[in-house]
């Protein structure tokens, strides 16, 4: 029997954590079903709120935050109309919940919601880092017996690379430079593999990341000179690379300004580049190189409606495999301790435990 | 009969115009008609030309340029193959001739093509602004009896509306923000209305400008004010036009970095801005602000295949006037007064005759 | 003050009708609000549904339905979640109610919701022919005061034109041919028309039809020869619209075999036909002919999101007005007689009018 | 040194085959090459020829016509314009040449270009069962040091293939069902699994192709039982494969009806179906049962531009071999032989020599 109590590790402020019992949460739609939380992993933001207490909205004491977006669980009970799902089932959960009424939901678009409920975002979203997390049967993803609850975590980064793909309405045959070679690049490079893209490669200035991409994805890597203007560096990359009229697809996933700007440079006419990593909120960007060739620059938030299935179907396939990117796990307690890994780009993928109990599940 | 000569206005450098007798072009390709020039435009990048010499390539003394790219004019001499038209057709002249075997140019792009000659681009490919013009017969469009020649100039212009409004894919019932009201603001507007677009708004700093805008479109106009930031003056625009959730397409005609930033805060959660007019090489833009709502920034690069029909079935069928645009027509003689009156600002669209001759035509 | 009886006209099987007092819909889910329904027009499928008792499901003794789906009200009452219209608006209705959770609602096409309640859908998704309809606030539609709550019957007629002009991705400058001058078809022609349309033909066998046809879109119009081949009738058309190439589009609302395989062999190399209409279940179809053209064949079905809104726009912006096509308004008692001149073909949209009180509203 | 002489295997009419030494083509346009012809490949169509005199267009005594239109060779000689191949280059032959010049070809859609010049087409356009061919270097694709010339043969199919699974847009994440396990429908169904399909099914009624199937492939396969009805044969095939919902896309390679209409019964909601097999020039199809799903029919023909630098890359990252599709080769006197082994249906390629000579190359 599962206890009555919800603990959860909630952040008050930058490095202020707390661990709190707070009430199970009841099903309140019938199709609303609740999950108890196996593992949560953590992400670049997490590591962001943990140091700087949030963002853009920030947390305080007055409104603490249950942390954690990234996260699989079992199903532990369910609402009178859900029948997607039955207790024990084992689910990635998708962390965003739109309204399902206004003019993008409608639209097949989701992701760009206005009133979005996404898991962590303050002020009163709270995140997955607790004992149970409420969410609607459609957001339940059940996984396959081949794929780990803690494999399961990384379905979220990956729907954040296939929504990225997807967008970039990549064709066979194209070929694709993924910028940034975190977990969201490795897991593009790979996505665009397995969609069919003729020849993939990474960028990125860091030399053991890109040994490991090399690895993971199999694929050629360029390390841009930053002593080297944009220009000169898509010069060299096309040159080396043998792609004398450019790169029809970039996936950018540093949200570094040279970095887009080089990516721009080694557009194909014609080309498109998605930005789906997040840095300074300006860029400057070579708009007269862009139009002379008709460059798109397209923008990529979170995941929209079929990434999650798409994600889930790359793993179930074996086309991917996430489980070379996990690099630690540490219990509930702990969590502090898997955000500063992250913080300090230790491993790729870190992953928190969720609550343990002996009488549970 | 034609005289045998080909009277032709040539630019050596920054102001320094001559008129020389140039051979008459032959027939080379069975395919290829010859144009007898009945009136030429004047765009922005002539009077750019005419001040500095050039944009990024100049002219010289060694390669002085033919100048001219807008033009109509009657079909003079045709190939042997030629089936489209015959000698006495009015014609509009496509002014740009791509190499019809690359990529670009089988995939339906043929204006990015990296092999395009296109008229008054130096070095060597003279311009329009002679008697004689040759070009393949798929160039040349013919235009109907309700068209003088005159107006026949605009159908350049136009097809650079035309096809900023269809990079947008302009779907009917949307909203759109033209920013800038010169020739091709104007032209856009207007073929975003004749597209079924709901609302068409215009944005310039010209008062003047903007009321030409308002009875020639018949739509609403903004004054974005220039002590305020981008981010503020988009709110204002949204709020002014009652666009609480932002406007559906931005078709941004003036290459002023103050005012794509606009554009792009201003746009809808899935909204799209086509960079038309072209300004600096470089650009800062809220890249954040873009992601979160997935805006998508498209480029446009003068016309597709398509454009030009589509730019004369307007005309033709009396969706679009163009007539109110003409400022004013001087003889060939008079050329650069036709220039400095379009680098002064003065009037909409100033038009050079062609070569007049009493024994002509 | 409203009465507490929610008469309503049932149908129990064909010619089979009752006003029966049903209970008022009660506001269940939070969204919801309750509509005065003020007028009701007829379709084709409810003059069937008098006649034969339903199309696919029929209705019975035991299984009787509340009639009618195209309606216009005003709010009577609302949920406490509701924000987008308070009791006294001018609505038009959607009728249709789809799931939210499927893959098609999620993907944007609610339309092909597997769960969707249609109103009028037996067994018992009861329609609009009452006193009052319950919705969802955002299948309301707020009506301009330029628009009377009898053209707001229309909107529906007009969405599914819409929905089918959408569908063939009409683009400005195409030729399209209308197939059925019924209220859809001639809607479709309209819509086209706002839409961009180059030239828009409309064919029917019934010259009167054409007549009103030819004043209310202002097109051309072709009469088939039932004694020729549909592959003559289109290379006649063809001929006589001076469409040597095809028409890129053909908006099919006849569902007859003969015109959906006139049309086919009408359209332009890549063009594309949409079926609207419906007719037989099955079709013998020129699959050669289609093939050597890539001809595309779509299907349409009933609005999908966005649809509503882009037609309330066109009635707003004046570019099509509905009151043309209202032919008869009988009482609600009188029901019987709307559907009895439809299946006549007596008149083109005949309406009947919500229940009468004067204690009302 | 090549001989002077071009030996060309041609039909007279069915049954009548000769072979005559013809003038060796000369260059005429800058950008001509001569192809000495390697190998060429069996079609279905080459058997249809072979018995009865043509398809829709028969050869004759008085219009003879060179067979063949899968070929792979040696570049022999150069236009003077020509920078894209040399002299000895190994390629492979696209067969059909547009004109480049009409609203199609402009458009990016040269496969239906009115003006189309396809190999081995009737009444005039020879084909490439000669020593020498002449091309246009744009359409001579140079193969890697990995795929034999025999190999080479088949990209012509394949891009077939791609052509198809392009036209349906499929997405990665789909379920797909190929129809016909010949060779376009085995090398559709690997090309599905190629650009990301998620499940990929082959129906054929003829066990033993669909053994090879399953190896070549790697899928599951479906017979149709012929005594039932396709809606359900569709609805058995939806049941054994836990396609619930239908299959997004069906690539129909048979042309025979039942299988088309099981196709069409078995698609999703929103799906689509690509007619690239053909047979009947009409077929009678269930358009209610597409309406209600909005599903989509559209048609494919031969290869658009980029399809066979897809099909290429494909065969040289070795995710597509064709070389087990290579049944028979026989010499370039023996060509019959091969046009009725494929009449008979032995084999799955069978492959022509082309003219063998001591003194060539």
């Amino acid at each position: 029997m599962a206890r009555d109590t919800n603990l959860s590790c909630l952040l008050y402020g930058p490095g202020k954590v707390r661990f709190v019992d707070r009430q199970v949460p009841s099903i309140e739609d019938p199709h609303d079903i609740l999950i108890r939380i196996s593992y949560v992993g953590v992400c670049g933001s997490d590591a962001h709120f943990w140091t700087h207490g949030g963002v853009m909205r920030k947390v305080s004491e007055e409104e603490p935050l249950v942390m954690g977006h990234e996260a699989s669980g079992i199903v532990h009970s369910v609402g009178p109309a859900v029948t997607s799902v039955v207790p024990g089932d084992r689910v990635a959960v998708e962390p965003g919940f739109p309204c399902r009424r206004c003019k993008q939901c409608k639209a097949g678009r989701y992701n760009i919601c206005p009133d979005m409920k996404f898991a962590a975002d303050p002020p009163g979203n709270h995140g997955t880092l607790a004992r149970f997390f409420r969410i609607p049967e459609d957001f339940a993803y059940k996984i396959p017996d081949s794929l780990s609850l803690q494999e399961a975590v990384l379905v979220e980064p990956l729907s954040v690379a296939v929504h990225g793909v997807r967008t970039a309405m990549l064709a066979p045959g194209q070929s694709v430079l993924v910028q940034g070679s975190g977990t969201i690049g490795l897991l593009a490079a790979t996505t665009a593999k397995a969609f069919g893209a003729r020849a993939v490669f990474i960028a990125d200035i860091n030399n053991a990341k890109l040994d490991f991409a090399k690895t993971f994805v199999g694929c050629d890597t360029f390390v841009p000179d930053l002593t080297s203007t944009p220009y000169e560096e898509a010069a060299r990359f096309k040159k080396e690379m043998d792609l004398e009229d450019g790169v029809d697809v970039i996936l950018e996933c540093t949200g570094v300004e040279s970095s887009v700007q080089t990516g721009l440079y080694a557009s194909a006419a014609g080309g498109v580049l998605v930005q789906i990593g997040l840095g300074k909120a300006d860029l400057t960007l070579p708009i007269l190189a862009m139009c002379e060739k008709e460059t798109v620059l397209k923008t990529a938030w979170r995941y929209a409606p079929g990434d999650y299935e798409v994600a889930l179907e790359l793993l179930k396939s074996g086309k991917i495999s996430v489980k070379p990117l996990i690099s630690s796990t540490v219990s509930f307690e702990n969590a502090p301790e898997a955000w500063e890994k992250t913080r300090k780009g230790e491993g790729i993928k870190n992953i928190i435990e969720g609550v343990q109990d002996e009488h549970d599940v």
